[in-house]
């Protein structure tokens, strides 16, 4: 007769688990962010399917000037990771594509090449000196935090990269888009980046700046 | 005539990199750790090899009752990660194969299913909920800090998984090792987890442990 | 003549203090969580009641078979403890009786034995070394963030254990329940648990698990 | 003919900045707070203005007993600033005037003497040391997270003192007003202060105190 | 014929647990404190002891003026609590005891009154508004991070406070000694906090503070 | 006779401070960093002398191309800073000077003009959106961490700018000294960044790069 155990049991349990105690906060896309991240989603709605996302298993669209594709598993759109210090992203580089000099602002990212070879991977400190190699599948490799990075994939197959990263929503900050695909002023930007005229005005046709 | 400018160009930029400024704190392993980690190598020293580790391309060794293997790029043998909150693990799971119940205390898990299929993944939470699904390559699931969760491939083909931590250095604590991989008293064993005396020994013998 | 000082002092600080820095963050428990905590309660009507609980001078109810019983003062029922990073229980362990095998996900707990004697404490830590000791009255132990942790009373008076905790509204997952007090199929538990079918069996029966 | 390489660069960058990543969280200043600050603004609503404010270019108004002003960015005016930890005030001293002792409960400060000389700068450690110093023009001074501090203005100019916290929000507890403008009861006061009841109601009647 | 499999457990248990991972990071006192903690003593030197400390079942020396005693578990003497954010204090307060007005920067403290009756705890916030309530036996109180605080003993029994702490090293700061035991120049007191000479003067003799 | 009062007194006081309860960490050059800054020295050595500073009263160096000067007040030649997590910097940009397009990876920067008008502040976020505005006398503004930013100052007058950091040592990447002032491979640049051979070779060449 074991129903009084089971009894007792249940009951220490139950009242253990007050209804308020957090193991994670879904995101609730509904409501505003704050600093540390989204509002949690009620816990009792919570299903598996909020912490599952599928598509890393076809690769990202390439079809662009940097043959580069990215497929990102972030707060933003696999809300069971809201609040959780970490996130996943799968990079695709055609042969002869790059991922062009971008930094993430405050996050590090650690790389994984899982398909390809011949991936010059690189970062640039702060005192300019350059840290690159060559990478090969099964490599990883380390981009500190806020850094300028760069991948060229030099390898006669397509490159897959898994980049773990150290928050949940890293930002990206990518160098060319970021001068050029806005309306910043060009003497502006000849004075704080000395680069001439016409270069800055070819790239600001190329990426639809203004000004 | 560019030396001039040249000149006061570089002057401005060495006086702004004083030496003692850092990007990343490379791993000194011959010092002791402290609770944020490894102490900084001499950042003149550090070379892109400090941030580059391969391995992840040949399978983790399987060859175990559990048939699961696991490569770990964590700061104790990737010294550029040190203090970066962020690794990376290759985990192997044969046909048939399990990863058991463990738990990363302090840490979040974020997994991509990079090869197989039919591969239960699964999490309990504190309220005992389990949240499990089935994965299929590409698909990326969270396991919450410091719950147990656990694999089971029941695919036709071996699974490899990487897995993304949200720290540099996670601890893992696998359920049976902690209960039976050491001399642990058996009447506490019974009185603290319920399981019966027998079982107790059985597994203490499978595992090697004592008392 | 004081009043023309008092005025300006008044004034002075009156407008240093403005309405939106916070000393602390009351929790408002009608609005849902964010990863950091709760959303601050109107600092004006803050009162000393949301910084006070009573309800640790009575034991907690031991009644189950275990013979152990907690109070929690957590942030989810002392508001003006919400994102204040430190918590406390009272833990009443019965002569005979246990704190069965657990976890804080996250959290650190500090214990004082504030009554009792021969109380065994103890902690697994992750290369499965048992670290324990038994407990007198007037002892405190550290047991680490997210790893295994146990009691047992073998003195001959009730404990009082007065637990600490490193965040302000600490998870716990009780190894039994977690195993066996939910739906987890016992093929799978079998598999990531290695315990046989049959104990597998009664301990659900017990806890009032299914499949 | 650019417009196609146009395209694909523009697809890219487009697809790749979710629309829920965040580079900052401006203040929304009509939801409540939570432990981590204001809820965020719509990104796509937020300008230039909530990241600047004017109004640090004229004197504090010092027109009081310790003929001291302070004007604060902080969080809770400087929208821009929530959740990035980092704030600045301007200080103005006049001469022969003091910034009474205070402390800032988990901020650091960190003060630059702007204008003026021959002001007393100082805190007092927890082992009741004394840490002073006379600062002049261009002088800087760390006043350690918590400590109480204090500044008296012996020069013959008025000083301009821009002070940085570690926090966007930092409060500030003023000795006096801590004790004296405020109902905190006299017996009260002598026995946790060890000061005597005249003094007490000397400084009760200045500040506005009652009780 | 088990060994096979026991070999094989153990294999993968030992090859997944590297000798830098760290549950913990227990204090080697020998060795200068970084901003973060001590340094980690080997873990495999790590005893039980070390994270186990006797002490608070006996009453803290209290034959002082303030009739009040305090016996710590923090860092500096529970070397296994190192870097873990958290702590335990015991405060003794006789009959008519007070514990003087004080802070601990940075750091919040959550008290429970284990004996005693008829004490009254109190905090100031920044806006100078006192929160006190008279505490008995089994209730718990906030005392947010760095804010004034005090505690009076009206009861007519001794009181007993076990005090847990948001850090594992919190400082202290009381007032008086913080004012009156040092050599900061009379002068400069009377401006800074407008008390009056003869009672500083009074206060500097009873504390032995210069000057 | 109050000597029996003031020794109980101080008895208190000194037991209660522990030697290695921390206040603060004055940074040790002789010893290596670790990832949370350096290590401490012995507090009973610290002076006054490590908390303050001079050097911010005199214009920085701006005999350069940028006619931009900067003298820092961080943790590496202020070491009472170590670990407090501010900093301060004192920008002085000429008339028709500028602060070349840079970001602080992992550091959110609050300027304020201390001098000057009419100085063009501007940052770009990680959507390309452009934040400027003309800063006047008294002007603070926000440039949130990470992201790329720069003044010029189109003004009649030297611009002086105090800057906070919510860091004790922040980095900083210059965009032109991070590309060209270093040996990275032209033709990876120009694959990575679009810019055309011949201007990055006359950057190269201003700068110092090679190859």
């Amino acid at each position: 007769m074991i129903s009084p155990i089971f009894f007792v049991v249940s009951l220490i349990v139950s009242c253990f688990y007050a209804s308020n105690v957090q193991d994670f906060c879904v995101a609730d896309y509904t409501a505003p962010q704050g600093p540390a991240g989204y509002p949690c989603k009620d816990p009792a709605r919570a299903t598996v399917d909020d912490f599952v996302r599928s598509g890393f298993g076809v690769p990202s669209n390439t079809s662009n000037v940097y043959k580069f594709g990215f497929t990102p598993a972030f707060a933003f759109n696999l809300p069971g990771l809201n609040g959780l210090g970490v996130s996943l992203g799968r990079a695709d580089v055609e042969v002869g594509g790059v991922v062009s000099i971008h930094s993430h602002p405050g996050a590090t990212e650690l790389v994984v090449v899982a398909e390809g070879s011949s991936i010059i991977g690189g970062f640039i400190a702060s005192n300019n000196k350059v840290y690159q190699k060559i990478l090969n599948k099964g490599d990883t490799m380390v981009l500190p935090q806020g850094l300028y990075h760069f991948f060229v994939n030099q390898g006669t197959t397509p490159g897959i990269i898994y980049a773990a990263f150290s928050t949940e929503g890293p930002t990206v900050q990518l160098m060319d888009p970021s001068l050029f695909k806005n309306d910043l002023a060009s003497d502006i930007m000849e004075k704080t980046t000395l680069l001439d005229a016409p270069q800055i005005q070819k790239l600001k046709k190329l990426f639809g700046g203004t000004n």
